[in-house]
């Protein structure tokens, strides 16, 4: 199997051809204002109603996305564009409708999800960065254990449900199940930020789960393509990414301070202003590229590099400099992430979604009764634990993941693929909203956090 | 003529076709990466010798570009790209060549370029919010001389020598004339801020000027471009380009203190955190967007939202969260300009190069005289005047501009486009240089400014 196939999303490129510089500027501002401003409008009525300002994000892509507006598309590419914004283009600036569609899409596919890829980069360098790792470590066992049940329960259930109730096939329903076992920490690590959560136990507990348990759902996904593809597991690849996490994990345990103390003697040698956060950056895109190229996640990289920097007598100070820049680009990921995701498939007048909505009625229980019992499973009583097992609930970004290379695969029915994208919109829409429900001391610190 | 043709530089888009989202991914961490990396080294390395970081960033374009590494490449996309960053993503990606080349030249093209233009809109409207506008009023009649003159002596001194000593035909000639008209605000501002200069009423003086001569290099652009293609003027155009223009100024100067109160009035009741920011940012884009519809450029735009809300209870805080942020994208545009720049036309080696390096240093004269003499002509000799030439002296992204329209309207020979790209060059590497010294007490203010 390769596994340089992970993020598989169909990404339509645009025409080759010569558009004038005027034009990819104009709809390059158009963009920017339009994300802005909606993404702005829906996260201020967010507050005001005490939600969630990742619900709001979220809410303005599936407005702006393939939904309902059609502004910010990234499937099907040219053919989906809103005609409005291709109509104000080519008005504006006297290009073709032709110039305007591959100038907007080209903008949009590229800037959209570049801004996106490095918001979520940015993200978990922060809330690494904010982390305080003598905390997590007490924290381990509990973390293990809530991402190994929260792993196992939905997969099973998820698998054996598709199989017996909707007589998936077997590898779809494998698939399927696969879909449900990783936790989003993105949109976690966020709502708990925004709580004023990251620090508490509960809070350390659910970073730790769900980044072990992204672990354990790459390798799922790593064992099911490899099983669609080849009909076996390719033994040599999966012990290599076995071993590439191994030895990232310890290079980091065992190098941790080093690094920290080489940075703390570079940034002191300095003489241009933005040094530190150059080289802070330059640290996290580089640890991301390396977990990207040992075929980890990006954003486990990103997340490292603030856990390492974390330790550095700079740590204040890169903070305070990244907030804004994280406040700027990281809302464009969960926007993004809105945008991709197609409602229509909700619409229950069409007689084909019907089974679709009951399987993904399914998948949506078993996603969130499996973590929330993997969050009671912890033998603390004194924890928040049904607060944990909400935490772990949104699958966002993981779960689009695997949504996609399923599509790439051609594994899965377009009901499956439907009822899996219902299940991840609709768990990463429920955490925010009842996340504060169960975290209700949360709510005061949240206020100009 | 159409007026939407300005800016118009080849702008090569990619390849249709369907490319892994982690292919695309890892170009665009190895592109980030190498931009930091290579930006960084440069700016602590001119930092130390006490060079300007702008210099430091054009030079890392410059080796970055297609001159040195070609791994920053714009023009002619694909064929040109460094092999070995090409090998890199196939190696680790697994990626067809055919592939790495389109993911590269599409994360670069939209990426590079998208964040450079922001970049600039970023530097502007930080560089406008930041004015003192009682302070700039007292200058205003400086600040026109140093920019009347300044368009009119190299513009007709560039024109009649070309044609006198290089016996270049008329209308190529006073292309090139006009290509040497408008200094660029985006260098000579952050110049002058970094040596503690953008208050004084040398810096507002530039600045000032520099405003007012993109004004009328656009006009003298128009009017060329129009006689290249037609023949003669196309009246119409020009009108509403110049009413455009004056509404446009007229608006602003009437409506800033409404508009600045509206702000104020709006954000206090604002209860998201980045509320005003987000406003901010879309004031700056929304009057980027309004002054690129009636044909002036963007950035213009961007700088007059940043004068409007100098006058807010705000500016303090926006001024504070908006340092980091420019301070990642702003560079980006000069690094692009770098990169853009081909040095290869200086090789004294190639005898065809030979004419034109003395074409070139015949504008190169032509445009420092122009601007310094320009600067000489205020009448208060109580003012720096030679700094006041030297800071007019950049044509930096303008001239690149104008070069870029030569191309696309094929008036200009290869032997004159190099020519005016090495003035371009030259000036804006000059400036940098020759500005600390020529004010050199704004060197003590500069550190940690």
């Amino acid at each position: 199997m390769n596994l340089t196939t992970f993020g598989l999303t169909p990404f339509v490129l645009a025409d080759v051809g010569e558009i004038s510089e005027s034009v990819i500027f104009f709809t390059l501002l158009l963009s920017a204002i339009v994300i802005f401003s909606i993404s702005y409008f829906c996260e201020e009525v967010c507050t005001r109603l005490r939600l969630s300002p990742v619900l709001g994000q979220l809410i303005s892509g599936i407005i702006l996305g393939v939904s309902a507006l059609k502004i910010l598309v990234f499937t099907d590419g040219d053919m989906a564009i809103n005609p409005m914004v291709i109509d104000l283009i080519c008005q504006t600036t006297g290009a073709s409708t032709q110039e305007a569609v591959i100038a907007y899409s080209h903008q949009l596919t590229a800037i959209s999800e570049g801004v996106a890829n490095l918001g979520v980069i940015a993200l978990l360098f922060v809330i690494g960065l904010e982390s305080d790792l003598d905390h997590s470590v007490k924290v381990g066992p509990q973390a293990a254990i809530v991402a190994g049940a929260g792993v196992v329960l939905p997969f099973i259930g998820g698998t054996v449900g598709l199989m017996t109730l909707f007589s998936v096939a077997t590898l779809p329903a494998i698939f399927g199940g696969a879909a449900l076992t990783a936790t989003s920490i993105g949109i976690t690590a966020k709502i708990l930020k925004e709580l004023g959560h990251l620090q508490s136990e509960e809070g350390q507990i659910i970073i730790g789960a769900a980044v072990l348990d992204d672990l354990l759902g790459i390798l799922i996904l790593a064992v099911v393509v490899s099983l669609v593809k080849d009909g076996s597991i390719d033994v040599a690849n999966l012990v290599y990414l076995l071993l590439g996490t191994t030895v990232f994990v310890a290079a980091i345990a065992l190098l941790r301070t080093q690094i920290a103390k080489a940075f703390d003697a570079i940034t002191q040698k300095f003489q241009s202003d933005n040094g530190p956060l150059l080289l802070a950056i330059l640290l996290a895109l580089a640890m991301a590229a390396i977990a990207n190229i040992i075929h980890l996640e990006a954003i486990l990289g990103a997340f490292a590099a603030g856990i390492i920097l974390s330790g550095t007598r700079q740590q204040a100070t890169l903070l305070h400099e990244l907030e804004p820049v994280t406040a700027l680009i990281a809302p464009v990921f969960f926007i993004v992430v809105g945008a991709k995701t197609d409602l229509s498939v909700l619409n229950p007048a069409n007689p084909g979604s019907i089974e679709g909505l009951w399987m993904a009625a399914f998948l949506i229980v078993v996603a969130v009764i499996g973590k929330v019992t993997a969050g009671y499973l912890i033998p603390s009583a004194k924890l928040n634990r049904l607060a944990i097992g909400i935490g772990m609930v949104p699958r966002g970004e993981v779960g689009l993941v695997f949504v996609g290379i399923g599509a790439s695969v051609d594994i899965l029915s377009n009901m499956l693929t439907a009822a899996v994208i219902l299940t991840v919109v609709v768990t990463t829409l429920i955490a925010p909203v009842l996340l504060p429900l169960a975290l209700p001391n949360g709510i005061a610190t949240e206020q100009k956090a």
